[in-house]
This record gives structure tokens, sequence and C-alpha cells, in this order.
């Protein structure tokens, strides 16, 4: 794929190469940072220009969206249908944050006036607001390479907290990452705002990356992708002289529950949301659920078989890239290796189309017993595969529960009439425990970008609990408070005046 | 000081050693993990409860402050008038806490109603509030015996989240926080609540207070007190399987920045609001000015030699303990063998009593690119200790200002008539690029508790710059978001439903 000085994507519908990008180079690197550096500094980036840029941005990425959808299809394999929706949530939630920042919301200003009185010493006036972090290392991800790359949500709420961006592009579509990063580019400089502002890193070298984590004028970093490369990330950065927050969102299992009242209400109709879940877009999301605890008996394995039969019947579909569908492989083939007795194919789709890179989807099965000995079975496999597990009662599945590590998400498939509360009290409380959301009788996948969203959780499924990498909250990332005391009016920044 | 079985505090006015307190051995400490675990899945913690022990551990501080402030006199050489001040604030900090949960405001809840027309796509309803991060490790401070110690601030904000405590104390005063702990005991009985919301680990040892910190079971740590200890605590809980975050609150040297026409307008004021700022409490706080930059010529030199007559004249306080007196005798030591030529010595109070563990209190003087040129001149010195930095022009104290590392405060001294405000902002906004708090006409000492107060800043100030260690915000530390989506009513935690 990589040479020292080109980027070259593979059609992953076909296994052939696409136009060649060049390399970012260390000289480039050293001035992209330099520049972000005078950005952060520069007064033009810090006022009203912001909220134009954003909006147009996202006007660029809407009027460009047949070119975009085009580069993006060749380099990921992605549905035409998939990628317009999501260059259209692209562009809206860049939207969304121009909105936020014109409110001035994001400041979080508490402004408190002098109390002689306050016990137990008097209050001076205090005055509270945010302000940007500085420049800030984002690296994008390769499953939505709209939506959490170039112009994503890492990208777009910096900015608009009033940081300078210095993104990683993902090598997987460099074409892609060209043609985004050139349309913010082109806003930059109709609002006359300084080029630092944002700068593309283009490299599939981790010593280049390493080297952008580590520079002394990155204050944070946003990352979407692998525990194994979010923790380097994280590692690299905690090593730093001067350690920055990371920011990675990371893998999960995205663990569902159905109960057995739910099975009877509704059998058909959660196979066909799961098999869809688990199948489209090739599974490549970090909420696909991979791993679905039915109930021992005749409803789970009714559920187990419906769900095995739909995955059967879905479309074979191209992974996007050779390193995610040799990583898939390898997870299908250690569970095929696991025995029979202990882990159990339900179903499969067809063999891929010769050349693509494509994994037929697969639903196995195993016991809530066998999940909680092997740690193994409890990993994350990234791609259109889930595991069923059936459990013997609310004991063995809350105990299975209790092994699984911090998780974006978890889901409980409920019966609407006749479901026993308490013990969905019990499985809610348990899941909570652990993840960030919890969704009750629907599918984990769809993140709806809003102000109340919450995608995060503990670790491994991010190094920051404490915050969302979706929704406009995602922006507190990028702002550290400040505290005036006593300043008179004309020193006052304009949010904390009057 | 401390032997394999007992922490002895040495009353650093005589040098006398004090009362010998038992170590808590690895078995009490796998204990305390134990009962923190199981305390915080405990419903009893959950609820109103957790208000009213809050209220009851400010009662006991309340009424029991005699007797505190005896025991920790004899172990901190602090004045009776300061600790009786820092008993009540500790209290009035507690309450602030209880008051805000009461509120529920802490929950920073979200509702998002579904709404089938959002785009791109439909909205469930989506409800977001927050939760207990999970067992908290507390590390105290010395400085701080009562406020930033055992009942202190980051105790009080774990508690108060719902987070149980296991609190590191500081060996330096182990009576205080023996006496305090068994309060905080006291209160979590009397409410029913179970023993592991709260447990005191007595220790000199690093490898002890390790182990802490890398146990699975902790979720988070708080510390206050030394770049290096909070250094080390952050890089072994970023090396854990499971990395947490560490809210370290470390070193500053709070640079205070006087004009000429300050000078001229409020010289001696300034001069006394300094002095007693570097003297008081033997300068042993975090935001002790241990900068002071004065313009070159006539103004600055009167306001340095104010200040050097007015720390001479100070009295020798003791230290709080001797490792710390031997810290500062070093930094007094090296700003010495400097040589009169680059540093020279402003005044130095009355040398010390025959076997107290103080230090005269020392004002020296250097010149803005001495400070430039030598980076351990910027370095903390805790302790009576300040110097004075003579700058040109503007020109020379901006260029000083951006070498100086990431601080709690920064300062400007501002004359209230004539002054230069295009200098003065260009003063704050250097400043405010690198503290977490600006003070104007003021002194950075006296951290007043209250909803706006921000207590951080960029490393090495702190670990976490998007976060506070003092003020009801500080609660944020130890609390994550939590979405539920489509859940029904009765599967909602109260602060979600209606």
């Amino acid at each position: 794929m990589t040479d020292s000085a080109t980027l070259t994507a593979v059609d992953p519908a076909t296994g052939a190469p696409g136009t060649s990008y060049p390399e970012t180079s260390g000289e480039e690197l050293e001035a992209l940072l330099a520049a972000a550096a005078a950005a952060a500094d520069d007064e033009r980036f810090r006022g009203e220009a912001r909220v134009a840029m954003l909006r147009s941005i996202a006007d660029k990425l809407r009027d460009r969206v047949d070119e975009i959808v085009a580069v993006c299809t060749a380099e990921t394999g992605l549905s035409e249908a998939r990628l317009r929706g999501e260059v259209e949530r692209t562009w809206r939630q860049v939207l969304l944050f121009a909105d936020l920042i014109e409110t001035g919301e994001h400041h979080e200003v508490i402004i408190e006036t002098a109390d002689p009185d306050y016990k137990p010493v008097p209050r001076p006036d205090l005055r509270r607001m945010t302000i940007p972090i500085g420049p800030v290392a984002v690296f994008a991800a390769s499953n939505f390479p709209l939506a959490f790359s170039v112009a994503g949500g890492d990208t777009a709420s910096a900015l608009a907290a009033g940081c300078p961006v210095v993104c990683k592009a993902h090598p997987g579509h460099p074409g892609t990452s060209a043609l985004v990063g050139s349309l913010i580019d082109e806003a930059v400089a109709e609002h006359d705002l300084p080029a630092g502002v944002f700068g593309l890193v283009q490299t599939a070298s981790v010593q280049l990356a390493t080297r952008l984590v580590c520079d002394d004028r990155i204050e944070a970093v946003g990352f979407t992708g692998s525990i194994a490369g979010g923790r380097a990330i994280f590692d690299a950065a905690a090593r730093r002289a001067r350690p920055i927050p990371v920011y990675a969102e990371m893998g999960s299992v995205n663990p569902v529950v159905v109960t057995a009242a739910a099975i009877r209400e509704r059998g058909d109709a959660i196979a066909d949301q799961l098999a869809g879940a688990v199948s489209q877009h090739a599974g490549q999301l970090c909420t696909k659920p991979g791993l679905v605890f039915v109930p021992k008996g005749a409803d789970g394995d009714s559920l187990a078989q419906s769900l095995g039969e739909r995955v059967s019947q879905s479309e074979t579909a191209p992974m996007l890239g050779p390193r995610l569908l040799h990583g898939a492989e390898a997870a299908v083939s250690e569970l095929e290796s696991a025995g029979s007795e202990r882990v159990q194919l339900l179903g499969r789709s067809a063999p891929a189309p010769e050349g693509a890179l494509a994994l037929p989807a697969a639903v196995f099965a195993t016991d809530a017993a066998e999940l909680r000995a092997d740690p193994s079975l409890r990993e994350e496999r990234f791609g259109p595969i889930t595991v069923v597990v059936r459990y013997a009662d609310l004991e063995d599945l809350l105990a299975t529960l209790h092994e699984l590590e911090g998780q974006l998400t978890g889901t409980i498939q409920l019966a609407d009439e006749g479901e026993d509360q308490d013990a969905a009290r019990a499985i809610a409380e348990a899941l909570i425990a652990r993840v960030g959301r919890l969704v009750i009788n629907g599918v984990p996948t769809g993140v709806v970008v809003s102000a109340a969203q919450f995608h995060g959780g503990p670790y491994p499924a991010t190094t920051a609990p404490t915050t969302t990498s979706v929704g406009t909250l995602a922006i507190r990332r990028f702002l550290r408070p400040v505290l005036f005391q006593n300043a008179p009016e004309w020193l006052l920044p304009e949010p904390l005046r009057g």
C-alpha cells in the first residue's frame, strides 16, 4: 500500500489500486505545527469569523457531495447511500458546532460578584469562562471516512472551540482526506483566517504520527480507532515532558441482552434489527453488537436461529481495507478453532466475489460460562461478526456481564407487556456500570449528533471516561476554564462583561 | 520519622517528636479497597443519606474544632488562627457539596425527547446524566492539613459525587488525619452507610501508595502536592492495564507583574500585600507569589526595596516538616550560589529559633534576561522565598512571561488611574495563555470556595487542565456521563424521569 513517498488506496470492491497521494514529510509536519501554534495566538481565529468559517465548511461539504461520494466509494467500498448520508451527517454536525459557539454557551460562564459577607472570607469578584486549550492533533478513523475523519466530530469540535487542528488522515482513504482537507483550507482562506487553523498530515508512518503527538506545540489529542492504536498514542502522550489529554475512542463489543419475554413478543423484529446492525457496512461500526445474550431454551434458540438465517442471507460486503479484512478473518478463525463443543457457527453469508476485500458475515454461538472462562471470547471483533451467548438465568447473565470491560454501549431488548421489571433493572444496572450509553429496544448502531448525546465509556471504550466524542458537549474536551478575579471591565473578555 | 510500623510527626516549633501512629499494612489496604468497591455498588450510598452524611461530617468538624486545632498545631507549626480558619473553610466546603448534590445539578441532566423530524435521521428519546466514576484514591496535601487533606476538597467532592474514597493521609500530620478520619467514619456509621465509603491509609511507603493507585478497583485519583510526587502517580496510573484519570494539583511559581504606574499610585500597599503573601504560613501555599516582575528603574527599585524590608521584618515561622525545610534551604542556597552579579539578596527575616524547623523568609532579585537564560530560576521554591524580576520594558516582560510553564495563577498590579490599558491587555493575554486564574490588584493566595472558582491550570500546575480542584465544579472530576436511549419511565433513574 505504501512506499516512502506516496499513499495509495485500494478499491475494496475489486482489490485494484487507486490514485497515489504524496506523503507528508517531516519538514512539512514541522511547518504545519509552527503554523498551528501561530494560528492559536491569532486574534482573527478567536472571534466571529470562526462561526462563518464553520458554516462555509458545511456549505462546501454539501455542495461537493457528488465528488466526495465518488472519491470515497472507490477508496472504502461503502455504499453510495451510506456515504451520502454520512456527508449530510458531517456537514450538519459542523453546523451544530457553529450554532453552539454563536450562543456562547460553550464558554460555560459563571459570574459571582464580590460579596463581603461571604463565609469564611469575603469573596472577590470571580468570573469564570472557558478558552481554547491550544492546537489539537486529530487522528481520523477509517470506518467513518467523513463523520469521524478529516472534517468529522473531533475536527469540528476543536475548531469550534478555537483550537487549530493538525489532522492525521487515515491512510485508508487518502483521496477523500485530501479533498475534504482542501475544502476546509478554502473555508479558512475565504474568511481571512491564518492558514495554520487547519493542517492535513497524510502518512502511514507511526514515527511521524508519534512526532505529532509528542510535539510540545500540541495541547490535546482526539483519536478514533483501535485499542492498540489509541493506547499507543495515549502512552506516547503520557510520556511527554509535559503530558496532555488524549481523548481516544477505541474498542467496544456492545453487549445486547434479549429477554425471553421480548423474543416471544417480537422475536422476528429483533432478529431483523440485529442482523442489520451486524452486517450493515460490513459490521465496521464501533457500536456493532458483538455479543448477543439470549436465554437458554426454546426462545433463545429461536432467536439465535433467526439471526443466523438473516445474516446468512445478508449481502457479503467489502471491508474498508486489507488490514481490517485480515483482522476479521483472524477473529473468525479463532472462533472456528475453539471447537464446536464450545463455539458453534449459526450462519454465514455467501463467499466474497473474486478479488473483493470481503468477508462473509457470520453468527456464532457459545455459552455464558465459556465467555466467563475465556477472556479472548469477550474481545472486540471488528467486522460483520457477532456471537450469541446463551445464559441459563439472571444470575448467570449478571455474572457474565460483570466480566465485561468498559463499553461504548449496552442494549436490552425487553417485552412491552409482562416483562420482569426487577430483572430488567438489575440488567440495566449491570450494563450502566460499564457502558456509556444504554439502549432499550433498539440497536446501538446509529449515534445521533445532538446536545444530549454521549458517545464514550470506561476504558478500553475510551481513555477519557468523563468525555464524549459525539454531540455538542464534545467541545468540552478542547476548552479549559480560566478565572478572572477582580478584573476591571476593560480587561475582561466580552463574555464576562456586564 | 518512620519505622516499619509507625508514623511519628515532629513538632516543627521545637523539633520534638510527637505521638506515634500505626502504619497501614498491605492486608489493611486490601480490606479498604474491597470495602470501597462494595460501597460503590451499595444502594444506600446512592441516595439521600449521602447529603445527610456530608452535613454530619461538617457538624463534627465544627464541633471538634478545639481538639482538631490542638492536635494539628503540634504537628504542623501552623498558627491557631490559621488552623481555626482552615477548619471553618473545610466544613463549609463540605456543606457546599451537600447543598449542590441536594439540588441534583451535578447530574448535568439533558433530556431530548424523540423527534421523528430530526436531521439527518430521526432522534430517539435521549436522556443524559452523570453517575459516580467509582472508588477514588485521594492523596492528601501537607500544607493544608485540613482543607486539602483527609476531609478536604478532593474527599468532599468525591463523596458528594457518590464515589467511595480511599485517602492516603500525608505523613506530616498523622494525628490530625486519624482524628478527622475517625469523624468521617462516625458520620458514615451514623447514617447506616457501608464502612467502605471512606478508608484512611497512613503510610510513608511509596510502594503502598503506588499499590493504591494501581489497584484495579480504583477509578480515579485526586492529588495535591509536589510536581515529583504528582508526576510519579500520573505515570503509575498511565501504565495501568486500564489507565484512569489522575487529577494532580502540583507546582506553580505564580508570577506577579507590577506596573510602574501601580507602584507610583500605591507602592507601599502593594509591598504590604506581597510581603504577607510571601511570608505568611512560611510561604507554604501553592499560590505563593514566587516571581514578582517590577520595572527597571526608580519605581521598581523602590518596590523591591520595600518588599525586602517588609519580609526582613516578618516573623520567621516554622515550616511543616524537615523535608520541606530542606527543600527550601536548598532553593535558597541555589539562589545564593548564583553569584551577586546575577541574583541579589534584598532582605531576610531573623534566624530561626534553636531547634525549630524554620527558615528565614527571603527576597532575592534578578533580571528578566537571567530568568529567560536559566530555567532553574523559573522553578517553584516552596517556602517563604520570592524573587523580584526586573524587566526593561513591555517587550522584555512579555518575552520572559512567554518562557514560563503552566501556572495556577498569574497576577497584575495595575494603577486605577492612568494605566496603559493596551500594555495591561497584552500582559493579561500572556498570563491567561499559561495560568488558570488571573488576579488583578490583589495577591493569588486565598482561594475562595464557590461555584465560579477555578483552581487548576496547564501542566505542571496540574495534570488535568480542564478541571478544578477547588469550588463546586471539582465534583465533575468524579462523575462520568451516561445516556439512556428510549428507556421506559420505570427503568430511568429518578433525575431523568418526567
